[in-house]
Order: structure tokens, then sequence, then C-alpha cells
């Protein structure tokens, strides 16, 4: 589908304006805010990461009065030419497959968006299978990514125009409302580019950022460490380069995952991160615009061993940990409700004056 | 108030009758939970925690369909007389001005309990100032505890009733349709008397449990271990008797959440256990009951440092991570989502073969 792209300058100068429009946080808010939590009848900073985010839910929305309002999760569905390598453990028909799964509402996503009292917004960047009706395909990129074993998973132009899919599908979303945003990914094989980016951004050695994925033997991991090393020399990706790294190591709904980020940080509206294809997302995205990090909300903390290194590259403690290792924004979603937990604090609780309590001695 | 205590004897026919009415889980109604998790459209166990979660629920309620229909906080009071020795940053004071901000609704919990659509239940088991109207201090066993740096906190016959009172507050919640029971603590200097049963029941070295608790400076930090080393010199605890440590180094909210969770447990109740006061309490409860702690789930991980210690204690990993140390049952309100996930997951996702997804290859 390359020769449908636009030219490489436009998409370039696009996404360079996406990228000038994200600002720091509204650091007069903050204050208001913690002025606030800290009058609440509560030891002081005693509710911990419920009252940082309390304050930074002010900073980004630029209020001392944040409001979460409707919620989306941005389900970003890519395949991958690597998996010919077979380093999944799953047929690539699954994509498009959960594609219409999520779709009728039946898979673990949806079920945990309904109990959230978000909507699920899923758009394939990449599938590698016609979808019906045709109209599904309408932000589709690519059908499927290239086999980074063999040479670039994509081209820049496919990179870029994949960003800026997921910028467009999280402005619309928050055109229509949804003040508090949350990432997902649907794509067999996703684990492999997710693991690439970690290593070669961390600079952490592949035996250390590879996992089993949805749940590979070892013969397959074995596999997919050696098909691993042979993508990073193939491509030899720039780690100072992030478009670099995600053009030759990346996917298609992994730039989407990175633009959406983007955009929401543009937008002032918070975006939690789910699990570890997410996370290498948002390390692109981070690396893009550094200023982007303080719209970010992790969530929890995947199986996948290159989790850990993702998120302390981002400077994160995920808030929950459940062992979990199944991506679609499952994580993120289940993260909604804390982000909520925080304002009902900020908006409900009397403070020492009005309740008549005692404050702190000495 | 030791004069209106029923005898020694009558109390403990009553605690030995609640332990043994505690029964194992029902490995029936999980075998048929863990099929059914493992039909779903996601990679077996993908899901971690919560399929855990799901299938321990079963067990408890002795059904392949557990519901989570109305839920609730037991919130219990009690003062400490060791806090006459300077453990704490707050004046005892404040123990019953935040019970009437709890019957107030300005609390913490209220505004964590009221976005879970679950009630705040707050009895008073040994607050150590009058209450108002009187009937607030219905269940009050004694007015606070002795200074344990001297001697025992309680007598044995105010432990076994403050557990008893724990009991019957959990029984009524039960009765009153409540499927879903977390524990609370309010206590000013709680932190000490719950280090101490830390310390004693797993070996650790005082200085490893304890804390700041709501926010002590380095001063009496110091005076805090010093008392404790006092108070087990003075008592020496017998780490193979709970119902001894409780009485020399515990608490009466300590004993009656103790009290709740085997209660929970002998009438098949799942109950989500707080902090680092509720978690010691559990302790008590596994020691008196090894079966209890399977009725058990665990919630947030504390900032005070002995709290990791009683969750390993319990083979509990926490869900949460939010640098939390208020107490109140905020912990273990905030669970109540992810407990009642578990069972969307469970109810609401397609099977592969409904929803036509491929299965896992080799």
């Amino acid at each position: 589908m390359n020769q449908s792209l636009p030219p490489l300058e436009q998409l370039e100068e696009k996404f360079d304006s996406l990228l000038r429009r994200i600002e720091p946080l509204d650091t007069e808010a903050m204050a208001q805010i913690r002025k606030r939590l800290d009058s609440l009848t509560k030891p002081q900073g005693s509710l911990g990461q419920l009252e940082e985010i309390a304050t930074r839910l002010g900073g980004i929305q630029g209020t001392a009065q944040p409001q979460i309002t409707r919620k989306a999760v941005l389900l970003m569905a890519g395949d991958h030419g690597v998996v010919a390598e077979g380093v999944s453990a799953f047929p690539q028909e699954v994509t498009p497959q959960m594609v219409y799964n999520f779709l009728q509402g039946g898979a673990a996503i949806n079920a945990l968006a309904r109990q959230a009292g978000a909507q699920v917004i899923c758009t394939d960047v990449g599938v590698a299978f016609p979808l019906e009706p045709a109209d599904l395909m309408r932000h589709r990129v690519a059908n499927g990514t290239r086999n980074m074993a063999m040479g670039p998973a994509l081209t820049r132009q496919e990179a870029l125009q994949a960003l800026l899919v997921g910028a467009e599908v999280a402005e619309d979303a928050i055109q229509a409302g949804n003040r508090l945003l949350a990432t997902g990914d649907m794509g067999i094989g996703n684990t492999t580019p997710s693991s690439a980016i970690v290593a070669v951004l961390t600079g952490a050695p592949l035996a250390e950022v590879v996992g089993r994925g949805t749940g590979i033997n070892d013969g397959a991991l074995a596999k997919k460490r050696e098909v691993l090393g042979r993508a990073l020399a193939v491509n030899k990706p720039d780690p100072g380069d992030a478009l670099d790294v995600l053009t030759k190591v990346g996917g298609l709904e992994i730039a989407a995952i990175a633009g959406a980020v983007l955009q929401a940080a543009a937008a002032r509206t918070a975006i939690v991160i789910d699990g570890f294809i997410s996370t290498a997302a948002a390390m692109i995205a981070a690396r893009l615009s550094p200023l982007s990090v303080s719209y970010m909300f992790p969530s929890h903390g995947s199986v996948e061993p290159g989790h850990r290194k993702a998120l302390a590259f981002l400077g994160f403690e995920p808030m929950l940990n459940l062992n979990m290792r199944l991506g679609e924004g499952t994580g993120a979603a289940l993260s909604f409700y804390l982000l909520e937990a925080s304002l009902h604090i900020l908006n409900e609780m009397a403070t020492f004056a009005d309740a008549g309590v005692s404050e702190k001695e000495g």
C-alpha cells in the first residue's frame, strides 16, 4: 500500500508539527492541588501515588479541578513479518480473528472496559489479512511489517504514517469528549519487535529483555533470541534515533500507539500505558518528545522480563502487580479506576478544619 | 470495663467454636472455573492474578458462578496505651475525631468506599475517649489498651472478647447480604503493636519492621524502636501462641480485625486485607486457623517496612503498589474493583469456539 502514502516531506512536516504542540505541565495548578491534598484529613502524603496522580492530572488538564468524564481504550492492531521465523505460539490468523472479537465485545479488554465505563476503539493499522467490511481497513498503512530478521520492518514513510494514524485516532477520541485514554495492542508476534526496541533503547542484553510472549516453549524462546540477534545485526538501528529504531525493528501498531501518546500529550490529555508492547511504544514517544512522559501513567507490571527495564527507562513504577501478560490494554483499563480514585480523594474528603480533627504534633 | 466481660471459659468456648467452623475451599468449583478460564479467548493464564482470584472466589463461595453483590469495609477503631511513650506523630484525640469523620463520610475510606459501592461499618472496639451517642460504644471492650512497654496490653479475656466482637461485626455484615468484605483500622499508635506482632511471629529483627507510621521524625523513630524493645523484653510473647502475642503486644482493633477475618472464613466469605495493621491482624488469624488464609486476599503494599515481611508470612504478593500508608481500609477498598474484574472476565468473555479464534499451536 506504499504507493498510496503521502510524500515523506509532508509526513515529516505533519509529525514535527505534532511534536511542537507538546508543552510542559501546569505547575500552578499542581501547587494548588498539593495544597488542598495537604489540608485533607490524612497524614500528609499518606495516599502516596493517589496524591501524585491527582496532582499530575491537574497539571495535565491545566486546572486545580481536573475531571475524568469519558474514557477510551485505543487498541491498535498490526501484524509482523517476523512471525515467519516461528517466534509466536499462536498463528497469525489470530490477529484478524481477535479484531472481530474486539468488535463483537468478547475479548478481555471488552469486559474490563465495560467495567470501567470506557469505550474500546479498535484500529487496524497493519493487519496482514483482509477485514470486512472494508471500512475497517481505512487506517491500514500496510499489510503487516516485513520480516525484520531480513531487513527493515518498515519504510520511514510507513513508520511516520502509522505514527500519524495513531495521533489521528487519539485526536478523534479527544474531540469526542474523552478526557482519559489508554493504549492497547493486538498483533501476533509483537513481543519480538518490542523486545528489540527495549534492547536498543536501554542497551540491555537481548537475553534480559526476551520472554515467552503468549507462551512459547523453550525451543521457540531460543529461536526468538536468535532471530532478534539477527534482526539487530542486519538492521543496526541507531539508539540515538528513535524513528530509525521504530522503522527498522518496530511495528505498525507500535508506531500508532506512540503516535497516540504524543497526540494525547499535545492535547493535554492523560494516557495510561498498558504492558510490554505499549511501554516499548511509549519509549519511542518519550525519545521523540521527552515532555510527553509527563502525560503518561504507568499501569501494571507485565510478566515479560523486558517490561521492568522499559518502565525504568520512563522512570515509572507499575501501580498494579497482577502477573498479567495479555496486552489489548487490559492493565491500562484496570488502572482507570485508580486515576478516578485520586479525584474522589481530591474532591470528596473533609479538611482537618472542616472535620475538627487535630493536626500532626511538632 | 473488665468487670462486664463474660467469664474466660465461656469466651474460649465461643472462640473455639468459631475456629472449628472454618473449612477448606471447594476444589471441585475451582476446577470448573479453571476449565472455563482456559476456554476463553486469551492465552491460558495470561490474566495472571485475575484468573487466580476468580478461581479462589469460586472455591470460597463453593460455586462455579461466584458473585459479588454487596460489599462492606469493616473499620475497627481502638486506642493504645503505648502512645504515652511518644511513638506517634498525632495526638490520641485523633482516634475519636476520626471515628466521627468516618460517620460523617469525610475520610479517605469514605470516598473510596463510595467509589466502590461499598458500605463502611465503623466499630469502636477500644477507643480511649467517650463517644456520643453512647450506642457507638456498645462494642467497646476497654478504653484503649495498657502501655505494652510496662506489661501486657490486654488481658486474655479482653483479647478474646475483641476477637469475638470482630467476628460478630463480620457476621452481621454477612447476614446483611455482603459477599465481599475488607478490613480497616483506625487507632493512633497502632503501627507500634503491629510491628511487635510482625517481629514476634516472623522472627525478624525489630529494626527491620519498625517504620514511621503516620510520619514520625528520626528522634521519635529511635524512641519507637527502643519502646518496642522494652515491650518485647518485659512481655516475652510466645511466638508459638498467637493469642499470647495478641494479648501481650496487640491491640483491641487488631484483635477485632483478626476475629472478622476468622468469621469471614467460617462463613465462606472473601475478605480483603488492608495494609500493615490489618496484615499483622491477619497473621494472628492465620496462626489461629491456617485454613483461614485461603479466604483472605492481599491488597496493597504499604510503605511501612514491616509490611513486606508480614505479606510474605502469609504467602501474599500485594496487587497494588501505590506507596500508601494510611490504613482505614483504603488499600482494601481499592482492591474490590480487581476482585470484581476477575468475575467480569469469567462471566463475559467469549470462548475460542464461540468467537472462531484459533488456539495455540503445538
